[in-house]
């Protein structure tokens, strides 16, 4: 232990506390954070060249934590002094762990959102590649599981991408407000050492400051607002793995090899493993949604180590979600359709609409002329499944010609977010780059 | 009933499934929604001008729900067929249930985001003109609850902007994915009849589309999303209500009395209820979206009456949200700072610094210097209070200069925030003035 | 407003801190309550005979809580004092809110535990009725929502009544718990006025008191637990619901019209309506859960007005759970089960035990053949469905004699469990109607 | 992999749906459960002695599971076959990983179950002994976070003592509903193989059996009731964690040494970090609960995947709630009370009651004598502190003999429970040792 000068390092209690497991996930984000800060002191004449210099050293050296540290700041700050010696110690200066790790964190999560829109792309691609392929496949459609009216698959995939870019919409809004630099904000009131924190902010590619350094230090919300629609996200994909593990019981579609297990007593079985799990995991990441939102309320302002605990879960949440959109892509893009039969009771409301329309019946009258038809068991349809699809009039529906539109239009949309994701990540390399060639500077 | 011909309409099992509570919220959105497509259908030829004027001008005397119906949708075209009569029931031409609840709800949210949206506006706005009066107002800043450096009132404020700014711009953009239009799709695939979706959307003020139909009728993400992010925001004001809380309890704010009560049996207590209501009332929203999220997952594609569950929480979540912010409004409007006096060991981390800075000592060995003087009680300090604040060189800092500059620059951003909802609503409201418009036409 | 003397009566701040709707469920505890507090302060000398005579009567008036109180308390007590005049101020003598509403919710949710027990019963009954007539109806069962294999209706059933039975148990468990007394603990600290605590007990019907006057008035801990357990039910109910709504699906049951709705557009529609409001129900209880757990969390200990928003849950939660119980109750009473042919293929465990048992072959070496050739599509059981069913050996298995005896092991505990819960009942009834006798005494 | 043979083995997917990590855990109740079948199997003459020896001998060498495997159960059988032979595909016949696992979770859970109520009685005994020191040690109560009445330090520890009390009669409750046994249940139908379900349960030390297989293989109901107590519990201590942090903000105790940190840049703190983290795993608590809540709601019965990602929250929640109990045990025997000047107004209730008392005034009216002199200013007692507390009359508050004497009769209860739990203890290591017997014999 570093900082404190009491209790006893051998104390059960140092467990109870310790973050270094999570902590684990943010190192290269604490060493860039702690890059950026060292040139900044370097930058305002704080510390001399030379000292810089072997700190970067020293900095680019520090590979894991060692046991008996409260966080991975202090192990960091501790491999520095031991390193580098009594002046690593200006480390300390104008800084904090509370805005270091605000920092650190965000860092970190922009990487990873970034990560995940361009997943969530590729997936969009996928299905919208599958989409064209089954534009005329018949499929069932179901309200209440109960069989609805005839439609496609393609209608189906391209449902899932219209929810999917939804999604993608709001989650690089949460991108944008996660890159912001809390930066030079020190404990919780900023520092007396003049340093420059717009500059810091450019340096780690920032799009912006957080501002006030009561917020800087000890705001999360930024990060739960992301998690929260990491989670919405992951709610979606579980309706769809409940379609497709129901789809499989009705063995409407057979789902690749690779998704299914068997039983250790029931030879014949073909379990959907895949989209089990995928529902088990978007129901868990509600808890974690529910873990955070719980410690974050009647928090007081200002740091308090509930944070430290909070930490876990982001990269939890993340990872859920990269691996679970992952696993649909390569489900979707393996899955066969078999031919189903479709009861011809779907296409009473087709008759419903025809009576309505051709026979210029109010339409609530021709409805119960054939629901009594059905109720009574004299239904008989003169439509064929195809028909009822390409009878249908709007936009968004399986008709044919329409969905093939719709595909097209999608397509493009995609490409546009394709393109957007690709910028603004270029546009972070780039000022990082700046950051790499200052250093490289000092380390002449 | 009306559409069920079956089952005992005295079954209990009846109070179980009705929606009749909440969709008293939407009554007049349901309606509007029924305008849409009553001219619709006239438009595209499906009804007769004199029919849509019936229609028309019984929809406008359709004022509640009577009891023995499902839900709003059964009840108010039963009550056009008794009104109108049989030919009341082309409205049911190209509709459903489905579709229309999904824009009726899509519709109210808008019309609350808007009004929340200006409500945190006017918050934001009382905050930073207090802020204003608060400039040289000193305050204690605390870390795990312990005192950490001395800060403003102004400080403290102006975090509180902060957060709302942000927490605004996340809101916004859920009101954009919000305001598209489900209309048109029938109840899952669509319809034989031909509507003009994207005309529908126009006269209903929408900004778009929502376009596949499975997604339209059996979608709530984009509401979900909303309402996390209610949620991330209630939260956030949760951690200002603990502040508060804790503020009275040591007697460095007094709270208006308008917000605090006593004690039945203790005379001399002035308990901050507001704020301890609006710190469960976050704690509630959690659980309302847990609520959404728990029955949202794995419910399969296209309607489920689970979705109807999920109603009332939307308005509840909403209106706990609008009120808490006028509560805040209310509270920081009247609001007095006792006047306070900060420990002297608050300006430790000063003295660190300066010791420094000054004697050109690394922090830590600055740091260790001080930290020994503060355990053996022999730390004193030359510093003023206010010393310490001016002496604080970031941006975002309580610095007296520097927060007056960063309150500036945070009135013209709310300014920009202002304008900003201000014409998307008045966006909104000329188009349904269209709508309104053809409405007229055809009773004329 | 009574207590309080400051404020604005109109202030829409009153608004958010009053409890009014959620009290309108107590008012009966409350008076009950204030009745036992009222005959504690005569026998204990504080009052004379013809004050309490007038104080009851007035108690007994009192039916309804006029707007612009903060709660039933305030309401109750100036009801008082109008109708009682100045005396009617000895009932704030050696009690407050704090203990008079914690005593009032236990009381309330003693009974309605009461009443769910009972009604939990009543669904084991219908339960184990229907077993005994669906011993030798064949049923599927599934993993993985994959066929498994062969089983009875009656071992559906039954599977059910054991997982109520459980909770019951527990449930039991809690209502113990909750049936003790906080009365004549003050506000926080108990009161110099010589209360005697264990016979206002009594007097009430409570089993025991809570101790310690802290947690007397500020625990919720014991409810929140029923609440916890009444969830875990919730859920469980949940898994039901999603097979009847499978199963519905798949037409292996017909279930009773009432529970059946249509769609407005579709007109060949059986939606189980009711089992999807229960599937939502479940997971707004989770919600509620999550609300009162996130409320209570991190709350100082001794009363805060953040447990006042807690008490409308108890009710909602209590509610659902009974309303689900009699909905399910409703619905096996009289589902219909239809006659379905089972695939063949959930055979092969049998084959395959037979084939280890058999011929001496490891399970492991048995299984891979069979599974071999369901792989090779060359599988073929020379079982009957019966047979299957037959073979089974292990208590609890759906083998017609085995379970035909299980059926009846479970009418012997149910019966237990019926006369336990009555007996709890008529011993609270017996000590209540002796607070009546005093008071009628009084009364006189 | 063993049981499937289709797939690819290096498959990202395999990851994604490995429970390798979780299973760890369980690995000695894993094997435990598999000597209960190899012994009821040897016993029913399925195998031969020699037989059962060598998987007996080979299941005592399985010490941890290689990559490759989706689960231990794979692994282990995989490892049997591997060391034994052929043969050891005995093991497979009449079992299946439903019923195992469900067997082992029951099995590590009554274990974690029995620690943690010893842990919480020796935490009990903690508070009565330091109760005992500070029976008149003065310490100030709290409503609202507002000074309510004087009290002392054993009323504020024997309210901690007596919710860990209710606390752990109903950990109890739930501790004999886990320890159930599903063993011999097969997949989800039960099994052909004559395994005797009851002798199986009394070797490993269940109380009972779950009767109905389904119920045994696919309920987790006894298990989340269990987690909602613990969560329950983790929320009770919460309050307390919110209690001491303030208490030490406001210097009214001194935390122990090594439950405080330090500040990297604020060298005066003492932060009060291990109640921070038991507020927020309290928290986590809450969110794991929704996330095994969430899992199972409209889970289809039968066993799902699904259940398998709930299986590591109950260990994470098991040992945050033992390791909680463990550092408020080591705080409350370490913590100091500090000498605390209460303010008088704390008297003013006092007063009020004595006025009425004294000068038959009714309550209410002294009431607003006493607050209208409190408003002015002019509030003046002439009671001491201490008189304050020892004026109170009722059971359960802080007057120096009446708690005195409440903490005589909880150390009674105590020692009841410690023995009641031993008990159950000792009566299960004499059933398991049974097993051990026979094991033996047949190693012979």
């Amino acid at each position: 232990m570093l900082y404190r000068k009491w209790g006893s390092e051998k104390d059960e209690v140092v467990n109870y506390t310790s973050s270094i497991d999570s902590d684990k996930e943010i190192i290269e984000e604490v060493k860039l954070t702690m890059k950026a800060h060292v040139i900044s002191l370097y930058l305002s004449g704080y510390i001399k060249k030379e000292a810089a210099k072997k700190m970067l050293a020293a900095l680019n050296e520090f590979k894991e934590i060692s046991q008996g540290y409260e966080d991975v700041h202090e192990a960091l700050e501790d491999f520095l002094l031991k390193n580098v010696g009594e002046e690593a110690g200006w480390i300390g200066l104008g800084r904090s762990r509370n805005d270091h790790v605000a920092t650190a964190l965000r860092l970190k999560l922009r990487n990873k959102l970034i990560e995940l829109l361009t997943e969530i792309n590729s997936l969009r691609k996928t299905l919208l590649d599958k989409a064209r392929e089954h534009i005329t496949t018949i499929f069932p459609s179901y309200t209440h599981l109960q069989l609805a009216q005839p439609t496609t698959f393609a209608h189906y995939l391209t449902y899932i991408e219209e929810e999917l870019a939804s999604r993608w919409e709001i989650i690089f809004s949460t991108l944008k407000l996660v890159n912001k630099s809390p930066l030079g904000s020190g404990a919780i009131v900023g520092t007396n050492v003049k340093i420059d924190r717009e500059k810091e902010a450019e340096l780690l590619g920032f799009d912006d400051i957080v501002y006030n350094t009561l917020s800087a230090t000890s705001s999360r919300a930024d990060i739960i607002t992301t998690i929260s629609e990491l989670t919405v996200l992951m709610v979606v994909l579980s309706r769809i793995a409940e379609d497709l593990i129901f789809f499989s019981s009705n063995k409407l579609v057979k789902l690749p090899d690779s998704h299914v297990s068997t039983s250790s007593l029931m030879p014949q079985k073909r379990n959907p493993v895949t989209m089990e799990i995928l529902r088990a995991k978007a129901a868990e990441s509600i808890g974690i949604l529910t873990s955070l939102l719980s410690i974050y309320k009647g928090l007081p302002t200002g740091y308090n180590l509930d944070l430290q605990e909070m930490n876990k879960y982001y990269w939890i949440a993340v990872n859920y979600t990269i691996s679970s959109i992952r696993v649909l892509g390569s489900l979707f893009s393996q899955i066969q359709v078999n031919k189903v039969n479709i009861d011809e009771s779907s296409l009473a409301t087709d008759d419903a609409e025809l009576l309505s329309i051709n026979k210029k019946v109010p339409y609530r009258s021709a409805y119960f002329e054939i629901a009594k038809k059905v109720r009574e068991g004299s239904y008989k349809s003169t439509l064929k499944i195809e028909d009822s699809i390409n009878m249908k009039a709007v936009i968004g529906s399986p008709n044919f010609d329409l969905i093939t539109n719709l595909i097209k239009s999608r397509e493009t949309k995609l490409e546009e977010d394709e393109k957007e994701i690709e910028a603004y990540k270029l546009k972070i390399i780039s000022k990082v780059g700046e950051l790499q060639v200052i250093e490289n500077g000092i380390e002449e």
